[in-house]
């Protein structure tokens, strides 16, 4: 590939970006199209604006104004904590790879450039290779600009990293400090009940509690196991909701307060009140003790305590003598909880944890062939020998072009496109008891997975076009560094034109919302059902994280060795942050929050890749015959590893537990201001299953909560209190016009 | 090797311990020998016995009969909970062993024999390669005889394991239960105080555990570091207590309360009253405030609480926002206090284990020499190559046997000496607060020191005699257990040498106690000292520990390879189990308890052993291409993995952490019989630094505690209780004759 091919793929990807954003800046004007671009507003805000005038059919740039415009603070207020993590990665990455632009592009490139391993052609002829290492000759004495980039890049990094880390720390603590009335800071899940035959395990709790933590212990909530015809009759209640919603209560103004609100003002399927609720609720224990058959009660439970600091330690503390029985953790979110998984029995977690890792293990391997087929593609000459048939059309040059430069990762894409449903599924049946644990877990899987199969697969396949072989690479770990710097290098453009296509092309994807105006267009042309109400989604963290966190490794890993690719991904980042957060302002609502838990998972991916970088580098100066270059890495890669301790030392521990000073001081704030009662009052009724398996609270409200556990998109359920205003307010602006004006 | 030569050998060493116990049970009688071979029961024991009689110039066995009539809960109340807990690693080493030499000497051995590939010879000529699995031939039929045993061998280890496992979490949850007045349940260890220039650290401690903990605080006590003025003075201290309890206080019967003790009836050495004891503490702390050169309060504290629970529940919150400051974890015992690592600053402890970590494991690598040296002496062949003048002595039938048979296993031992000592100062440096856990951490390491050096390394170079080909060989991973299988058979000689030598002759050098043997003599035929106390020691876990495991190790890798060696090990365990047996019941004293803390560590080196076995298996069946055998292995390897998953689950958690349950019912126990008083008052007491650096504690006494901070034989300090006893009680029985009555 030379500079002119790499011309016409970065001239493709302009081309579709800017017509993408000037049909995104129009197609958001339509009243049609608000339900697609306008979720998160709609759902908390009713304004509206029908002026049919030119301005709605002129591109316009006032998106990105308004997304540059918004502060931090307003962030946080309608995307939550995790949103502003989320927009913290990537100015991370805008700052560090502006440096390290800088420092490669004008000290290492011109020193690649002026080497003389490979011929120079003219300019535009020139290839690729020219402006990587290939072109620097063994024992050169300008190596040492790569190791002085190098220590730029890890210590610019290392102290924006620190920076990061300390400032998420208090944006953490901050919010806890800024909740006073999440009732997950009061409640404890305790599971593993052990079951006795004399009594149910609600009141097993309950003495247990009683027994070993009176002074704080307040009250619970059992959890129930929906049988099969309760499942149905809750699909029932949700289809008939739905249909009410859109025909009958288009003029009623939701007011309720969340969980309440489902079915609340249907005739059919009407709450039953307190008393007939709990009645039900014993009357199932009593099925559950004598028939044994309709087995509702799990040996699992909420426990609610009366101050922060209990419910903290009681999660904290190990209870019985026997480490599966009595398991506590504290509970997560009302909204975050997945009840499905609440079911499962202790016992079967520690196993389930393997199985699934086992199961995404071998899903990663499974996955070679198709990047051995793309790697095949970048490969022309290869394929031609491999599929003779081919040999025709790959003469001639443009199809050819197209196929080496930019089909190989299109395929790539599209075949990704089935990892985040699977390894969702997988992180689903490993058992978690929160969604946001769930796409924790999902987002790790994503990750590794995409860092094994995009750069490791294609470094290694892509020199040699057989999978076997790989194993068989791998085995010589002492070689790997060489290996990898012999091989990226001549990867590079496969690398340009992943960030070409997976990066740019991706956002613009992102920026469209492809698939629901799809959904939108056949609903609204094709049935023609007017209003039809999609599901509001909530940010997919768990698919934008691995992708932003691969081109960082990229980044890293390329940097000194193909300076060319940085400024592409400043690019692709600097586009990131305005679409970003053009989304996370009109499209995604926040359903719940982990409070930034994805830092530090963001952070050591940072530390790998930039360890990474080194050992490349290592590898690079080996084979280049440059051992003070060597020498002066191998400190660097010292210190990476000893800064990573520390700020595990320093920050990690905030994230993984609660700071009781902080709680401490939370609950004297109530107890002075009264508002203890209150709270406790509130807590009852924040967790709820659905209606149909109501709780058997010792003293719990009956409001209920809309339990989904679909699998396969699992952010398009529409559970809580943003989502059950969604659809009234939505018809309301649809049939008023754009909100452009809002 | 042939038969006659391991007869040779294993005729060597059986002479060599009978001679050895028989010189023991004659020497144990002699009264001037009472302090090396009675030293735990003096310190509790003065009953007497001087008859001068033809009995004490007989051998006899009756050692060996009393080993075995002391029941368990006997030791469990002289040696204490790590005795009975090491005495349980022989007993499981015993029984899985039993089953393995009948298992394999039955099945393996004869088809190992009956194997074709070697030639036979008469018995006593056959060289020990025919009972190996060398001499089964490629695909034979008979592999399933190994398999088999394979099979049997990992589920009565499994069980086995989890019978001792269950067994022993439930003796620590009875003797947590049964000690209600251990002071360490009821503190907690502060260290990383935040500085302040407005107050000192007392003030801050007490101000924040007041502020956060009002209603369980009870009060604390603050570290110091002592200076050099105030080493030597302790030192001089010492010197002058021990001349005194020789020359003078051999009347008086110490019934002090343990710390109390030292010193408390010399003149010269007065403790010093509450009050002026409090006042110099003030004193110190104002020239703390303002000279700023007298450095004496560390940042770290004992907090005790009103309750155990309030204890735990404190040593495990996060404290403060900054997770490096407030850090807290439970208190370890009294006697179990390491004073000198208390001062370390608590920011350079996570430091301090990388360094420890990396000069551990570049010992473990520098030590390969003596090791490379030793196999060369095991191949006389190659040996007389290398050194040509050796070849005249070699030529000799006899020093050839004895420098192949026996000579590396003894140089091995010899250059094994300065392991243990090396380590712990390691262990020392890394930071840890207790002595215990130092121990601990020194038995991590010389258990991966001694199976990295004895046998991957022994496997390894004996078979090439180069230490760098070692590396290249380790290269290549995957043929690791084929070449495993292929070199332990080859070096089955060495192991039963080793069995024989380390094992048998170690164990008859444990029983004689040479050491303090020598020193006695030395004392008291030399320089006619005859009252010289010898600090009476506590059980060296840290070296016996790893030795058990490194045979049990030994023992499942070479099972099935090479049976010949289990008869050898049943009885190494068999004697092994009387003599430390009597060794803890006459020798060694308790000074502190882990509390069973050492179970774990060699729960998960027998897993590693079964795999190792496992792997090494799989690496048989595939040089004797019998595919069939190795899918059966496979799913062994998962079984053992899956169940070492599950005990960490079950299990674990209870070593790790204290159990709530117990802890409040204790807690209620102690109030309901009005104990709870009585045992605050003996808290203040209970942790008491040397006196030159008494407590600023809010409410202290002043009880004394001798501190020692050496570090090369740091087994041999004598603080604490029984120590204080040992001095007096031992002359008055030195001077009354022989304990065999006892």
């Amino acid at each position: 590939m030379n500079l002119a091919a790499l011309g016409t793929s970065a001239g493709i990807n302009v081309a579709v970006c800017v017509v993408v954003f000037s049909l995104y800046s129009i197609l958001r004007k339509q009243p049609s199209q608000v339900t697609v671009y306008f979720g998160r507003r709609l759902s908390t805000d009713t304004r509206k604006s029908n002026k049919l005038c030119l301005d709605r059919f002129v591109p316009s740039a006032s998106w990105i104004v308004k997304a540059w415009k918004t502060t931090e603070d307003e962030l946080l207020t309608t995307g939550g904590l995790d949103s502003v993590v989320f927009m913290r990665i990537i100015v991370f990455s805008l700052r560090i790879f502006s440096i390290a632009a800088i420092t490669c592009v004008f000290i290492v490139l011109p020193v690649n450039y002026r080497g003389k391993v490979l011929g120079h052609k003219r300019i535009p002829l020139e290839t690729l290779e020219v402006f990587t290492i290939l072109n620097v000759q063994e024992g050169s004495k300008w190596l040492w600009t790569h190791c002085l980039a190098l220590y730029v890049i890890t210590f610019s990094a290392c102290v924006l990293l620190y920076v990061e880390y300390k400032r998420i720390t208090k944006m953490r603590l901050a919010h806890i400090n800024g909740s006073p009335l999440n009732p997950s800071h009061f409640t404890v899940v305790v599971r593993a009940i052990p079951w006795s035959p004399e009594e149910s395990y609600g009141d097993s709790v309950r003495k247990f509690f009683m027994k070993y933590h009176e002074s704080s212990y307040l009250s619970h909530q059992m959890v129930y196991r929906s049988g099969r015809v309760q499942k149905l009759m809750s699909n029932a209640r949700k289809m008939c909701k739905i249909l009410k919603d859109v025909s009958i209560e288009q003029k009623h103004k939701p007011g309720l307060y969340h969980c309440g609100f489902c079915g609340a003002h249907s005739d059919s399927f009407k709450i039953l009140s307190h008393e007939s609720e709990s009645a039900r609720g014993k009357s199932f224990l009593i099925d559950d003790g004598y028939g044994g058959k309709r087995k509702k009660v799990c040996a699992a439970a909420f426990v609610f305590f009366k101050t922060r600091y209990a419910a903290v330690v009681t999660s904290q503390v190990l209870h019985s003598s026997n480490p599966m029985q009595w398991v506590t953790q504290l509970a997560p979110e009302p909204h975050d909880v997945y009840w499905s998984n609440l079911w499962i029995p202790y016992g079967q977690l520690w196993i389930r944890k393997i199985a699934t890792l086992v199961a995404a293990v071998a899903f990663m391997l499974v996955f070679l062939l198709p990047v051995t087929i793309v790697q095949g593609m970048t490969h022309a000459d290869k394929l031609q020998k491999t599929i003779p048939f081919l040999e025709g059309p790959l003469k001639r040059k443009f199809i050819s072009q197209l196929l080496t430069g930019y089909l190989p990762s299109v395929v790539l894409i599209v075949a990704f496109y089935t990892v985040p449903p699977i390894m969702m599924l997988i992180s689903t049946l490993e058992g978690s008891i929160s969604r946001s644990g769930r796409k924790k877990s999902a987002c790790f899987k994503i990750l590794y997975f995409t860092i094994w199969n995009v750069f490791v697969m294609n470094v290694f396949t892509g020199t040699v076009m057989d999978t076997v072989g790989i194993i068989n690479k791998l085995d010589s770990v002492k070689d790997l560094p060489a290996q990898l710097a012999s091989a990226i290098p001549a990867q590079a453009k496969f690398f340009m034109t992943y960030v070409l296509s997976s990066g740019w092309a991706g956002l613009a994807c992102e920026l469209m919302q492809l698939y629901p105006l799809l959904c939108n267009f056949i609903r609204r042309y094709i049935f023609r059902m007017k209003d039809w109400a999609i599901g509001t989604m909530s940010f997919p963290y768990h698919t934008e994280i691995p992708r932003l966190l691969l081109f960082g490794f990229i980044g890293f890993t390329c940097s000194i060795m193909v300076p060319l690719i940085l400024p592409f991904l400043l690019v692709y980042f600097t586009l990131a942050y305005f679409i970003y957060r053009n989304q996370m302002i009109n499209v995604y609502i926040r359903k719940y929050e982990t409070g930034g838990h994805f830092w530090p998972l963001v952070h050591n991916t940072v530390i790998f890749s930039l360890v990474m970088m080194q050992i490349i580098a290592l590898g690079v100066f080996g084979l280049r015959q440059s051992p003070v270059s060597s020498g002066f890495t191998i400190p660097l890669v010292i210190f990476t590893f000893l800064f990573n301790q520390y700020c595990r030392q320093r920050f990690l521990p905030v994230f993984k537990n609660h700071v009781a000073e902080i709680l401490i001081d939370m609950d004297r704030e109530d107890e002075k201001y009264g508002r203890t009662e209150e709270i406790h009052q509130q807590l009852h009724a924040a967790y709820c299953q659905s209606p149909s398996t109501s709780p058997d609270s010792s003293m719990a409200g009956s409001y209920h909560h809309q339990e989904e556990d679909s699998i396969q998109d699992p952010e398009n359920v529409t559970p809580g209190k943003e989502v059950s205003q969604v659809s009234p307010s939505w018809s309301i602006a649809s049939t008023f016009g754009a909100p452009e004006a809002i």
